[in-house]
């Protein structure tokens, strides 16, 4: 059963919670300072842990946008997310201030972890859970374990290709998934201020923006069924879960052959799956 | 140490081998009749292991090109490769004719075991390993297990996109590594007879079709070290092993960001890969 404090640090919003019993007892959230530096995104978790009474020595799980590797550094893999963040000594950092009972994880695999175990992924063997919001992240758990790697790469399926891509994402990558899929892209394909007008607009450019992200989404589901014959992929983020995203995915991928098509569903764990992932985590923590 | 007798079934030749101490004693190899159904295959099969001095009961690994599922079932990925295949039983039939010490294993699947254990990814904890011939496949190996899945799909490789892929492959997806970077693609592409030609022949078109299919196979290396965090990948086959391929390769990953880059060296074990790589495997041997 899940026990402790978490922290959910994105590239947009920051929320952190304390967990008793496998359940959110408090949970507390602001937009994230994403010009802020290190030192400053460490006050942040600071004031809120202290609000939810979290004292030094308790368990706590930090998940972030970016990349851990397996000494707990953070840094950056599309650049343009949190530019302030490059290769920073979080977990050591974390444990000087909060104590050993600390672990650090991708935000993306967090969900993906809480999803296999507690969501939408109940059940399946080969899992993939991805995240289609401002960018596009994921994570792979495979028979109950999560797919990482030293450098904390493993799992960063947003930056591979696709066949519709052409232009460069954040990651420095021409032609990936996120450079086509991505709520940055909707909205500029669009005209509109964000993907969430483009959602709200019904105009022939939104719809445009918004089938060709789901192309591409269904063509990296197709490619992570050749990759790893998973049985199920749940679909979350704000714009994977907007109304209609998913069935336009499904539609794209049921004009796949038969053996790259594969089950996609809805995360069931909504917002809160980073925060209860980053407690399941196994590197790390002590 | 390696053990026993072992077949290699790819879509172009057939080998087998006895094998004593790790080391191949003594090695058949003819033509594959790619048009032959799954009967033939056997007898064929039977003809080399009675040639070798195999006798029902010795250990027996068994290589193919093409998915083979937990329960032992081959069938094609790229219907072009082996049309009489279609979801045979081939485990099943193995055993009755050759006795209860038989293991089956896709063939890039068993080269991947065979190079990460005794080849070019010793010491490398995140390795894969490529063919690039006919057509392109390859294996995964994490922490020493070669990645593999209930319905045989993992692993893969050569049919998920790429930003150049614009054509269907024989898995029936539009936009494949396959599609582009294949021997097929190149002697068409080049107008040669097929792909050794182009690569004998010093014209503009087959420097571009060479090239093409190079950007796409360090695209691909990319997307997997994007997605296992690789310390090192292995090129093998007909083609990956040619002429300047390996270091077209290269140079094209070099253009990537720092974080897509990975080690690419030539595969070690040659034409034995798959031979040895069969009596590596976990799956289904007793």
């Amino acid at each position: 059963m899940i026990e402790g404090f978490s922290v959910d640090l994105g590239g947009t919003k920051t929320a952190a919670a304390r967990i008793a019993n496998g359940r959110i007892e408090a949970r507390l959230q602001s937009p994230t300072e994403a010009q802020a530096d290190f030192e400053a995104q460490l006050d942040a978790l600071s004031a809120f842990l202290a609000e939810l009474g979290f004292r030094k020595g308790d368990r706590l799980g930090v998940a972030v946008a970016g990349r851990v590797d397996a000494a707990g550094r953070w840094g950056a893999v599309n650049a343009g997310t949190l530019p302030g963040i490059r290769g920073e000594p979080l977990l050591d950092r974390l444990r000087g201030r909060f104590g050993a009972r600390v672990s650090a994880i991708n935000d993306a695999a967090a969900a993906a972890l809480a999803e296999a175990r507690l969501g939408a992924g109940v059940g399946a063997d080969h899992f993939a859970y991805l995240t289609v919001s401002t960018g596009v992240g994921g994570g792979i758990v495979l028979d109950g374990k999560l797919l990482q790697s030293r450098n904390g790469m493993a799992g960063h399926v947003g930056f591979i290709s696709t066949f519709l891509g052409r232009d460069r994402c954040g990651s420095g990558r021409v032609g990936t998934v996120e450079s086509v899929a991505s709520g940055r892209t909707i909205a500029a394909m669009a005209g509109t201020p964000d993907a969430r007008a483009a959602f709200a607009s019904d105009t022939d450019r939104s719809h445009a923006a918004i089938d060709r992200s789901a192309a591409a989404v269904a063509g990296l589901c197709a490619d992570l069924t050749a990759i790893f014959g998973l049985d199920r992929i749940a679909m979350g983020g704000s714009i994977g879960l907007a109304g209609g995203y998913l069935a336009r995915v499904t539609a794209r991928l049921s004009d796949e052959p038969p053996l790259f098509r594969v089950p996609v569903v809805s995360a069931t764990l909504g917002h809160d799956s980073a925060l209860l992932g980053a407690l399941l985590s196994e590197r790390a923590a002590s």
